[in-house]
């Protein structure tokens, strides 16, 4: 297995000299956010993660989850694990005070959702599933529900799912079976059942908070009718003590690809006791809650694995001596040189490093803005945060969980014919990166969204603040000429992103049949011109900072700038030449003839 | 499990529309290989296939070969469908007549390989290993070692393995650390070990002929030193009955990604007796025949393989149904429509069709030529279709498994989380396809063995049997009207790719490193080219009879070329601009810094 090390380094890169730590640290609640605090909570959580998680990675993956009876028990080593995870705290980092949590920014917990990915992709979902749960609870729950199941849920004693998806429907939930039948006392009796639920069921936690999504008897057909119910496995008495079993059971787990350590349910409701989230048939807004904190998570889950799976290329590229260096001076004294030397094989690895630093900047982005649209006072610049929140959003989760899985496949690659045994790890990676392009949405609904509903929001207002920053900046470095190697490629790619929008905004509206064709290819032009931007920025950092102390460091994020503008930037011309093709092609070919 | 269905339409247009059937009938000793027959062949081929492998592809892969104290079981119904396989004759089409081959062309065998590898990838690399060691023995073995072989292997009662790769060398073969100790009679003991050996120990013929890269005593370092033997697992005696065990075992299987029913050994020699196949020290050369008619074998599985992914994703997006059609036109009765309406869904089928018919054409072009450099009598005509087949081979064999590879995951996705589970057999697609892009050379090897000794070889000549008939073509159809929105593109990505090459030429002469930082973008690039001409002479052949008999067959040939020309063909901007960046961003960056 790939010996995975915190890359501490480069996350106070991000955190401390790309982005501005003084914002966050002006934030109200943020005030002891120091710097230094949170240097020292990222430190703690790798030591964490590369000691107590990375371990049971691959043998969680051999052993995987096991079923018996409707019980599904963890791989060995996940329960004790799991109990440090909590003892520690590190469920409790941004939860409301009120109910026991630190309070701390997200910010702080999507680096360490980066960092458990990393070293165990598959034991960060159960936290992970119960942050989205604890994130609906809170903003859509009443005071009694809060009081009654957050406690719990923060400190990590009792976990949360999301019970969405049913055999015959996933991405359209309009279609959703599930009943939820009132009863006097204003809860309600849950009858149907889910599939797909990540977490639905496990020995790590003595209860497990469903929240699913029904319909009542009355309920307007489609989205219009759906409502959101929390149901937990274990009835829970007032006082937040257990009381007895729900009707709440775990029908199967699925055989999968990958992720095998965690637990995937089929979930089955026999008139189990529930309680509304929020206002009744407005359950896709409250999911939408849990689903965007999530998909901001799983686009994480991409960076972390990619972090990991290059990590263990380099590892091997220094070990692993076959053929000669074509340079002289690179040759050593063996029988053959480390493939490091070999241009095509730093071609990989620099692949993957310059989409991991990107993700990770541009992962620092996205939290930093979702601090504050949770936290400023002032209601326009909350806004003017939540809005590039939901911009982004879905180009996190797709962007970022496509380069988790090129990059580990890059990586499974550099080890050849040894990546593709199961020895060292390199596999194992690729197959748990791969369920992230699809679940939370897949990769393609995620498109859809960005074109869709992000774009033509409130005529295209949210588009601003992605737009305006890299513009300004582009404008500002019109003249450096230290920038003249990345401010002339980065406008011309701006200017494509530009035009395709304009195109997009234009023909989309008249036949969304255009929006939808051009969505996948829109969305990675869209990313690479984000990374681009963020690259711009690190390296004009890197720049100035190359001659002094840590001058290795700052040299390499000018080169991996460079990399990332030579030999990724360019594909922004095939991409908007794919999305002014239209979608005519697609549209007229005869359904027969597929 | 996807249904799979035999491609009998599209195989016929490549063979008898797009290539000239003729050619193939003209060629010395083929004269009686007629249209009707190769179809009829492939018709029977396709039943076999369809009826005798799918059904074990998935079991295959859930049970998985097994090893016991050096004996290796494949899966429940393997031996019944390979007795089946040779009873048929399947191993025998294009052996030679004198050892009890049907002398049939390697275009025919090719056609096969696809079938086989869309029904059961694990299954076919059984009877493709010893395809391989078939030909290696049958050009450069002694007429004994021919005669007491290639009878049992032809017919499929012995099989074939390829012994070249040891734990610390795999791409390097020149550290190989196997030894041939000469006897007195001729023969030679080896011992050594040996890894990563598909097919090396099995249970499906009672023996195993391994063709083994070695070193004698006295031989000089590196590749000049190699030698390559032929050694049975069973001896055999002169009339060619098994006489006794040699000193060859298997010594355990690796645990893989996928191909869960192919064997991969770890083969150890024990003064086991061998003999010389060809000249002392031309190992690498016959290895390399060996190797070539594998490259192209596991090409053509990235294409069967993607085939079988592109037919169970339409079979899932015609029957799925979930979300409305943008289109009122489109949208049925139900509650929700099949994913075929949507846009996005359109856009990957027609990626993976694209790659694969395209595929298709360009194994048919290859095959062509190498039947053609085979048996034509003319040295000079002979020669320039070895060229061919020379400068295509990597290209075949990188470009058409990342296809393979991509297609595969694009099936799984239209799936989504139905894709990665395991019940409907999409994300197996995604684990065989894998090591395709791994075996028999990386894919970055197969890019430098493109740029490195295909392009120089003869000062370029090979690239003219590549460049010449996409010239000629372009010319011949500059003002052709009905080609209007082909010729200019294809025109314009063919000069990226001559002035690519150029500047290769130029460059990679002076800096190997520059050819080497170049070689994976160029091989792409270079791909894309060639399928862009076989789309165009593809959508010609549409054009002119999309209005007769079969008009939606080649109304879809043309469909499938515009998307190809609109959302795929662009992508040679990108490569072209990563290509002639140079490889100084890779080569600068500081090995401390990875």
């Amino acid at each position: 297995m790939p010996n995975y090390s915190t890359p501490l380094r480069d996350l106070r890169f991000v955190y401390r000299e790309l982005l501005d730590p003084g914002v966050m640290q002006g934030l109200p609640g943020c005030e002891e956010v120091t710097p230094d605090l949170v240097m020292a909570i990222l430190e703690e959580a790798g030591r964490f993660c590369e000691e107590r998680l990375q371990p049971l990675n691959r043998s969680g993956d051999e052993e995987g989850c096991s079923f018996d009876g409707g019980r599904v028990s963890t791989p060995t080593g996940f329960r004790e694990a799991y109990r440090q995870f909590i003892e520690a705290g590190w469920t409790t980092l941004y939860g409301s005070p009120e109910y026991g949590g630190q309070g701390l920014p997200k910010f702080i917990n999507m680096m360490l959702e980066e960092i458990i990915s990393s070293a165990n992709f598959s034991f960060g979902l159960y936290p992970g599933l119960t942050n989205g749960a604890c994130s609906a609870i809170e903003r859509y729950a009443d005071a009694a529900l809060k009081q009654r199941f957050l406690p719990n849920m923060i400190a990590g004693k009792w976990s949360g799912a999301m019970c969405l998806t049913e055999p015959h429907c996933g991405t359209d939930l309009g279609m959703v079976r599930t009943r939820a039948e009132p009863q006097a006392d204003g809860s309600y009796l849950l009858s149907g059942s889910k599939m797909f639920i990540t977490a639905g069921e496990h020995d790590l936690t003595e209860n497990i908070i469903h929240l699913v999504l029904a319909r009542t008897p009355d309920a307007p057909r489609g989205t219009q009718g759906i409502s959101l119910f929390l149901v937990p496995k274990i009835k829970v008495n007032d006082d937040q003590t257990l009381s007895g079993a729900n009707g709440v059971s775990c029908g199967s787990i699925e055989e999968k690809m990958g992720i095998h350590a965690s637990s995937t349910c089929v979930i089955n409701f026999d008139n189990a006791l529930g309680w509304l989230v929020g206002e009744l048939y407005q359950g896709m807004e409250a999911m939408f809650v849990m689903m965007n904190t999530e998909r901001l998570a799983v686009g994480i889950q991409g960076l972390g694995i990619g972090e990991a799976a290059y990590q263990g290329a380099v590892a091997y590229a220094r070990e692993r001596v076959q053929g000669r260096a074509f340079d002289a001076s690179r040759q050593t004294e063996g029988e053959a040189d480390p493939i490091l030397v070999h241009p095509d094989v730093r071609r990989m690895l620099l692949t993957m490093r310059a989409y991991t630093e990107g993700n990770r900047a541009l992962a620092g982005w996205v939290a930093r803005e979702l601090d504050r649209s949770l936290r400023l006072e002032d209601p326009r610049a909350r806004r003017d945060a939540a809005d590039f929140v939901a911009l982004m959003t879905p180009v996190v989760k797709a962007f970022m969980t496509d380069c988790g899985f090129e990059a580990a496949n890059i990586g499974m690659q550099v080890y050849g014919g040894h990546g593709y045994i199961r020895e060292h790890g390199m596999e194992q990676f690729v197959r748990d990166a791969r369920i992230a392009q699809i679940y939370e949405g897949t990769n393609g609904i995620q498109a859809l969204d960005l074109v869709g509903r992000k774009l033509p929001a409130h005529a295209g207002r949210y588009l601003r603040q992605f737009f305006h920053p890299v513009q300004y900046y582009l404008q500002e470095k019109a003249n450096d000429v230290s920038m003249q190697s990345f401010q002339p490629p980065l406008a011309k790619a701006f200017g494509r992103l530009q035009r395709a929008t304009a195109w997009l905004a234009q023909r989309g509206m008249q036949n969304p049949e255009e929006a939808g064709g051009a969505a996948s290819e829109y969305l990675r032009l869209f990313a690479l011109v984000a990374l681009g931007y963020l690259w711009m920025r690190m390296a004009e950092i890197g720049i100035r900072e190359r001659d002094g102390a840590e001058a290795l460091f700052y040299r390499a994020k000018v080169a991996t700038a460079s990399f990332y503008f030579e030999r990724i930037l360019p594909q922004s011309g095939a991409l908007f030449a794919a999305v002014m093709a239209g979608s005519k092609c697609m549209m007229s070919f005869e359904d027969d003839a597929f």
